[in-house]
């Protein structure tokens, strides 16, 4: 996965005093073969010669010294090869060549050199040695605890100093993250009421790990009316976990095998990464939108059969095994909705090469176009695979409720279900929760008279305050009718136009406190392009909107300022 | 991971019509070592061909046939070198050598035999043979349902026929999860006070992943005062995340890469093995307790640092990578307290052989036994290793509310707590049960004064009642002062003494409609121990045990029968 492949060659803080250095040329497999041979000739010599020995205390010391060097080194190229060979290395890839000593215990002889994973062979090495680089953490612990810094260290930071109206003025406003916060006062008073705060000895004690039977029960009965079902749909179908990146890792994990890919149309949603980087390590080989409009794409970051079918051959040439496709629709960070004939011509595609689609439809409440229909792939009348569509939707994004930690599956498939269901384990919602959930989605009055109208509305406005404000800017954005957020381009504010000077101008913003997205963390190809929420109150917006304007005059003076030095010979 | 491993050679239902067989002989690593060499002398060979090769197109297509075989032959080949070496193979260990055909598109030549994880060979294999054994999950979905429905089939058939004393008399009484019923008239109560549902915008929003900061300042200052910690604990080295399991699948990760192994003190919580089957893959290695008392052993399943030193040593010398030990204090499932001075050479232990200790102390809240003093690790004045002393505990048995789904870890390495909190992402509680939790640790008059008297006499009553049932129909038992369960001796039932019959009785107790736990869950190595709650109302008490006694009286005249059967020469 990429994010994966990048944080491999994170230098590691620990390495430093190693002395080791990585090599320059990247000879490819063939070369590596033959040294694998080398290596494999001595060791059977050292083996025979080992196994001559008679005293067997002797020997179990030497094992523990030299051969235990020597096969922690075999074991390195060996998985270096098997790399390899996986990511068929033999057509195209090249890769770093590890070239280390056989007799690497110090003195004459050739210098160990760096692989392309530095810590494990430390940990394989003797304790003296291992002791250099000694860490608490496993090297996928140091990868997580890193990708979690570099992810969240803005969020951290924002979550100690949030703006308030009153209380804090100078905090930091987050429009980076997509959370609806625009009807709080109407979730407030609903969960509220006495209903919801019922108690039994059941919520008390262990549920169905899959979720209490009253839950999924009211998911279906809920993704059946919103969802326009043909048929009712199973309760046996669902499963109920903590959030619905909870079920993508054990959706993931269940249907791929380690190394196994999945499509990800992109720029894509961020937590799919991070997700990705946690437990399941499945790879995610994007499939990159254009923003520029050809005779194939008729809007920006369009999103068609033939993308879908050259990015899952190349992936294929490559030697990737690609189990299934990510669809996210309503899409984030885009904001486009899939129409019922491009939906199905996806699934179809999907069908056609025996490829799982993963469909995550949480953003589904939050059309605020009303002319634009929204089709979940639970309205269709047949499937083109059924057993290999598997849905995913939450209550964060349309009821603006993050915090309460609810995802589900919903999916034909039996086995996926049981297999997904025992995830429950580790990843269970609290009994109270799920009564208060269920008491959410069965109150049918209320959301349709209250809840959605109302958020619509101010969604509505929200939407229509924020791009009034980059039209008089004249900033560029999409305008596709769903999702909490604006995909805008801020191009004109990067000289290069690079990802370091999006990451300049993002922190810019952040100086400013305001916090936004950039199109970096959604892997996207094209420097220049922000994630900006607006589902946020009036008064929050406007302060945040006076931070981006200031921000990005303050990108003006500091180029004119440049260009000033520049002109001055400076 | 034994659990593992079991899986692994578990039979794929897909398989059968594979025509594939085991090899008999067992040729130790050399031969492995030396098949190796020429399958890469041949590989090399083709590839030196393939690069003489002028058409690029051609070549593509060819390498999708032929050469993509012998590359996934290849790579299982090396996958079994790198296991093998990893196993520390060169000195004892031997494993099953695959004999697989470079020549593998069929006709003539060798037959392929199955290597040990058939499955991940065959998807490697052209798709046509795929085909074959097409399954929609991965080969780890496969084992985690597998897994999953052969632990928790006769749980989630409880939870659809639970014992209820009006509505459902006839119905499945589960003596077999350790939970604690005894109070729920009281969390009832004290839940359900207004102070309980407060909600605020922050509790509706993505919350600190680590978990909000007034929980885990709560937290901090709750096992201060109850663990008698010298000084005030910092709630920076707290993460919250969803059960207690979700933290030790966490914290392994974080400290294990793949094939590292934990030390555990066998018999030992069953969801340990479970929740290392389902993300992290760590290898759980037993130190198996005796119940035999011996010269060294002054009680039944007596834990001594020789045991300790004894099994690391013999997993060290088979090439083990051991990273730490998991302690159970109180124990589950033999209900144990740690004296100090134990705690402490078990910790010095773990020092003097750099491991880290998991220790879970969820049963903390559990000890009856007022004359029993139980001492946390976070009591002592300097532990021997602070920076890998790592404390697991939630609220599920001390205040039996397992439908929470809270588990917290306090340590006072930095980089643990920053890598474990990362995965509050995936395992988060929703912020108002964070909020209600809050308030329940934080209401100590409640806890001193109502909730911790009333739950030690009601505790006290249930074992009393238990212990005298089980005396007058003269079954050993262990009584060791906490926990909510008896670890129960039924050897007397079992003949021979074997696990097929441990599990026939327990389907007799079951046939009973009363679920106890084996202790072949607990990977006890002696067939025949039970454990048996007793945390449960007192009618609901008195009706299992008389269910309990009427399937001990069903075995004995299942005996009877068939010693008449066999002196009449049936």
């Amino acid at each position: 996965m990429s994010h994966q492949s990048d944080s491999l060659h994170k230098p590691c803080g620990q390495m430093k005093d190693q002395g080791l250095k990585t090599q320059k040329p990247h000879p490819p497999v063939m070369e590596l073969i033959l040294r694998l041979r080398q290596l494999i000739d001595e060791y059977s010599r050292q083996l025979k010669i080992k196994h001559l020995q008679e005293d067997l205390e002797q020997e179990k010391q030497r094992h523990s010294q030299d051969t235990r060097e020597q096969e922690a080194i075999l074991v390195q190229l060996l998985g270096e090869v098997v790399n390899l060979l996986q990511a068929g290395a033999t057509s195209s890839l090249e890769l770093q060549l590890p070239r280390l000593s056989l007799d690497s215990r110090g003195g004459g002889g050739q210098q160990a050199q760096l692989p392309r994973k530095p810590d494990q062979l430390s940990h394989q090495l003797s304790d003296s040695k291992a002791a250099v680089v000694s860490c608490d953490l496993s090297n996928r612990g140091i990868d997580i605890s890193a990708s979690y810094k570099s992810s969240f260290k803005d969020f951290i930071a924002y979550q100690g100093d949030k703006y308030h109206e009153d209380k804090n003025t100078l905090g930091c406003i987050n429009l980076g993250l997509s959370e609806n916060k625009l009807c709080i006062d109407l979730l407030t008073e609903r969960l509220s009421r006495s209903d919801m705060n019922y108690i039994d000895d059941d919520l008390l004690q262990y549920p169905d790990w899959s979720g209490h039977a009253f839950l999924r029960e009211e998911v279906a009965r809920f993704l059946t009316y919103y969802c326009k079902a043909p048929e009712q749909l199973d309760p046996e179908n669902v499963v109920v976990l903590s959030g619905c990146c909870a079920i993508f890792s054990a959706l993931t994990l269940v249907l791929c095998n380690p190394g196994d890919a999945f499509l990800i149309i992109t720029p894509f949603y961020s937590g799919f990464t991070f997700t990705s980087s946690l437990y399941v390590n499945v790879e995610l080989i994007r499939v990159h939108l254009d923003s520029e409009i050809t005779e194939a794409d008729t809007q920006p970051f369009q999103l068609t059969v033939d993308k879908l079918e050259k990015a899952l051959l190349e992936a294929r040439l490559k030697g990737k095994k690609v189990k299934g496709l990510v669809l996210i629709n309503p899409n984030n960070p885009l904001g486009d909705i899939y129409s019922r004939d491009s939906l199905m011509e996806y699934l179809e595609f999907a069908k056609r090469y025996n490829l799982h689609v993963i469909i995550d439809e949480i953003y589904m409440g939050t059309v605020f176009d009303e002319s634009i229909p929204f089709h979940s792939v639970l309205s269709m009348e047949s499937l083109p695979d059924p057993n290999r569509t598997h849905v995913i939707w939450g209550t964060s994004k349309g009821f603006g409720i993050s915090g309460f930690r609810f995802g589900t599956l919903y999916t034909h498939n039996k086995e996926v279900v049981s297999a997904v269901g025992a995830f429950g384990f580790l990843h269970g919602i609290s009994g109270i929760t799920q009564h208060k959930l269920c008491r959410l989605l069965q109150d049918r009055e209320w959301i349709d008279n209250v809840y959605l109208p109302t958020n619509r509305s101010r969604m509505q406005e929200a939407h229509r305050y924020i791009t009034n404000r980059l039209k008089t800017l004249k900033i560029p954005f999409l305008s596709r009718g769903s999702g909490l957020y604006i995909w805008v381009n801020l191009k004109e504010y990067l000289d290069p136009c690079t990802f370091e000077e999006e990451q300049l101008l993002y922190r810019r913003f952040l100086d400013n406190k305001l916090l936004l997205a950039p199109g970096k963390a959604y892997m996207c190809k094209e420097p220049g392009w922000f994630r900006l929420t607006f589902s946020d109150k009036p008064l929050r917006l406007k302060v945040a909107m006076n931070r981006f304007s200031q921000a990005l005059l303050e990108q003006k003076q500091y180029w004119v300022e440049k260009q000033m030095k520049c002109v001055l010979g400076e």
